[in-house]
């Protein structure tokens, strides 16, 4: 009989930024890693989210032992209030405090079973899924609390990494956990999962130490009011700035409810420390002068209810910008927000702000690991099967190359995208088939109605617009009543295009009055329209507006 | 009685990258240096081109004595094609030599005055246009043949840049000529008006050069074919290919009809040159051994109906990727284009390419001064006062703080928007008021026909798509015959959401059924079913789309 194998299934994260989600099966016992959202594209006309396709799960439910969240971040907890309802049963999802925490946050805004089974694990303690036996260690990140994975399974030991970088000097927490990782390389490892996000960027990432001291030196000098924004989840740049500003006696104000709820969480849970009481409402700051103050707000990424855009579009209810502020985009560009981004430092300038953004000045360092670290990690944990996680194909092809710099042979480096399944032995790893994955659209309420239909005609919309041709059809005679009444949406200014859009209801005349002597068809009716009105406007505008006939009998 | 004053008034291309057009006017005598166009936005939906708004000259087209091209990119000529037309007067148009049959090949492709009155002008050379002498000068660009012009006025000398960096090893033409502006330093400028597009970065551009020996040594290494991606209007990074080509004894081919076009013009100019004989067909390449071979092609900017984007999606007729293909991206992604060049590059990868992007071996050089290039023109230079063009206001905010860092009076430096007049005397320089600017929309044949509303549209149908309901109302009693019949786009998938459709059906009914005995107010009825459906919609989906209903009497 054939022994039995460990499947790994990606539904998410390899082949796409985002949507994390791993699968991890052995005969009957599943577990899951990260159920990450993502946020749409450009051509994800109107969709809000984007959450991996689960059916894979939905036929094997029984057989799911646990969730195991690696960090807080939206792209590896933000699908699990539309997932859990999908798997409607009582799945155990384990991470450590603050993740926890975020989790249940995120559960109650959506509603979505508050009552989830959240167990918070402390790295280093181990603890049983079914056969697995799993225990977390600590990696850095851009959020407190993130872990790695060891996984021991009867074939061997997984080591999955999470999202990381590695810093010596972390602002907050402990420097990923090295140590562990070359003990488990001298023990042996069957396979490494390592994040992939920036084995575009040569060298090394830079610690978070180094912006602390860039802030603090912006902070120092800033002639009048200094507003940082970032991420809220980016705890230990609050810290930073904090310190720096209590360095300076300056008071610091949280902008916009969503930093301030992290803030008093963190500030709560022990993640953040306060102990000068720099920290002030901003009704408190009234008097103080302009040198004195510093402003925390999220709008990094240009979104458009944030509070910094909304100061930048003076459409903010209580902070203006004033000639001498110095305004700091602490934080790196997600791609496709760039355009955004600039329209909001192009209106901060034009009001007399002093912008650092593009970090000049190093005032920001980013959370993965740049490709020297990525071979260190390789180096120490020394796995006999890589697997490049975390990454558009492009990323994972990078750090497959650089597994191979380090001198694994070519056959034991896996360049999965999602939806591959991987069956491995202690000996053997190989792709044996593909299970459906892929996008599922969040759009408003609904999860999964929106599929490749709508959205392609919400595409054709937005090119040239809609046309809509009323037609009235004598019921007895089967002939044209009257003149069609035509109306367009997005396709020509009405006005100015009059004469034309006079000229194809005439032609429509024309094209169905042909001594009709039976009774109207409906089907020739419309393509005929439809194919006479096409011509005709791509003739006169070279465009192809959506064109819908519509007949009435009277 | 007041001096006559000098105006300039940028059209375009000051508050944004593109478009380029600048207006210049004293008394009765107006030029016009570049016509440029810009690529659409991600807002523009269906907005093919933007070009510049030209209300201003309309209303002094007679008072138009020339335009003057500084080089032939289409953010600096594209607009001539459609503004020509408009102008409808016989003006000169000077340029250098190949500018000029860049021109020459643009009028053609468009039809627009095949005959227009083109001037090749020699750099050196002065010529008059009313009271204004002109004389190009020498600048380093990412195209042969760009110049900087010289303005001498009534007033003084004026210097424009025009696209330029600062290059004292470039591979075709000459470097930027320092020599002459270090010159008018001395004589005295009244106002200089340098390139702010790369204001940003810190240092000096590197020369093209750089280029020069890194595709030297990847050409030396690749074990199969290369194909380099780049601009085709980028002779020199083209000469550079054919120059290392040589040297390992490959042969090149140019693949993709635009390029081969620039390419040939190139040659019988002699701005490029093949004295080895290495250009071939493609057909000429069978049976060469791979490591012989190198494409030269289009598509660096993702482009999708480029040579490049083709073979990457397997959509080429003549070109596939082999396993140990080199591809080349030897170019920087103009931003905006970000995620389709990466989905290219994840393509070609997928397929079994290596592929060197976003610069890792300096195989692309750009084509702008970075900030101590432009601290160096503005030192030699030593203009009275300095206005930053070409860029969005953070570039043109940027480079003001550079030219305030070398020592010019704040008062002396003028960050102007498109539109804004400035009114300049030998002692000052003020903004003076400001007129009709902006985006002029090319949507297939028409230009300046889409407006904010069709925009507006579009947007509203591209985020919830369209809902469609016709409804039959009896011509005597005025109530409603049979259920109103509801058609969507790009709103549900309309089988899954069936149920709720007919329910809205219903819904229509019962607004409308509510014993009516007046003959019914379409007005009324519109308003009333809008309403009704808006409502029951977001409810139901937390959506709004476009509703529409028509109302046939029968």
């Amino acid at each position: 009989m054939a022994k039995p194998r460990l499947k790994i299934i990606p539904l998410g994260g390899l082949g796409e930024i985002g949507k994390n989600m791993m699968v991890m099966e052995y005969e009957n016992d599943i577990i899951i890693i990260d159920a990450g959202l993502m946020f749409p594209e450009e051509e994800m006309f109107g969709v809000d989210l984007v959450i991996p396709d689960i059916t894979y799960l939905l036929e094997k439910r029984e057989h799911i032992r646990g969730i195991i969240i690696t960090h807080g971040h939206e792209d590896h907890i933000g699908a699990l209030p539309y997932l859990l309802p999908q798997l409607d049963i009582d799945v155990p999802i384990y991470s450590t405090k603050l993740t926890s925490g975020l989790i249940s946050v995120k559960l109650k805004e959506r509603r979505a079973r508050a009552k989830a089974d959240l167990k918070v694990m402390p790295t280093g303690e181990k603890f049983n899924l079914g056969i697995f036996r799993i225990e977390f260690f600590t990696v850095t990140h851009s959020i407190p609390d993130a872990v790695g994975i060891i996984i021991h399974t009867p074939l061997g030991i997984i080591v999955h990494s999470g999202d990381f970088k590695i810093d010596y000097t972390p602002v907050s927490g402990q420097p990923t956990d090295m140590a562990r990782l070359a003990q488990l390389g001298t023990q042996g490892v069957l396979l490494l999962m390592s994040d992939s996000t920036y084995a575009e960027l040569p060298g090394y990432t830079p610690s978070e130490k180094v912006v602390g001291e860039a802030l603090d030196s912006v902070i120092a000098q800033a002639p009048g009011r200094v507003i940082v924004a970032t991420f809220s989840s980016l705890i230990s740049r609050i810290q930073q700035v904090i310190d720096a500003a209590a360095k300076y006696q300056r008071r610091v104000s949280i902008v916009g409810r969503s930093m301030q709820d992290t803030v008093r969480m963190s500030l709560e849970l022990g993640y953040l420390n306060d102990t000068d009481g720099v920290l002030a409402r901003l009704d408190e700051l009234r008097g103080l002068p302009r040198n004195k103050i510093v402003f925390v707000t999220t709008g990094s990424q240009g979104e458009p209810t944030s509070a910094l855009v909304r100061i930048a579009n003076r459409d903010h209810h209580q902070l203006h910008i004033i000639r001498g502020d110095t305004v700091v985009f602490s934080a790196s560009p997600i791609p496709g927000n760039e355009a955004v981004i600039h329209r909001t430092v192009n209106s901060l300038f034009k009001q007399g702000a002093q912008v650092l953004y593009r970090g000049q000045e190093q005032v920001h360092v980013h959370g993965h690991a740049s490709q020297e670290e990525l071979k260190l990690v390789l180096n120490v944990v020394k796995p006999k099967f890589f697997m490049p996680i975390h990454g558009e194909y492009r990323h994972l092809q990078l750090h497959a190359n650089l597994a191979q710099s380090v001198g694994l042979p070519g056959e034991n480096i896996l360049v999965l995208e999602d939806g591959d399944i991987l069956e491995l032995s202690p000996q053997a790893a190989k792709i044996t088939g593909k299970t459906s994955c892929g996008n599922v659209y969040v759009d408003g309420l609904s999860v999964g109605d929106i599929g490749s239909v709508v959205l392609r005609d919400r595409k054709m919309l937005s090119r040239d617009g809609i046309v809509m041709v009323i037609i009235a059809i004598n019921r007895q005679s089967g002939k044209l009543v009257g003149r069609p009444d035509i109306v367009t949406r997005g396709f020509v200014d009405s006005r100015e295009s009059k004469e034309m859009l006079d000229a194809s209801r005439d032609l429509v005349v024309r094209a169905l009055d042909h001594g009709n002597d039976r009774p109207a068809d409906w089907g020739f009716i419309n393509n005929k329209v439809r194919d006479v009105l096409n011509n005709f406007y791509y003739e006169q505008t070279k465009r192809r507006p959506m064109i819908f006939p519509f007949m009435v009998k009277v």
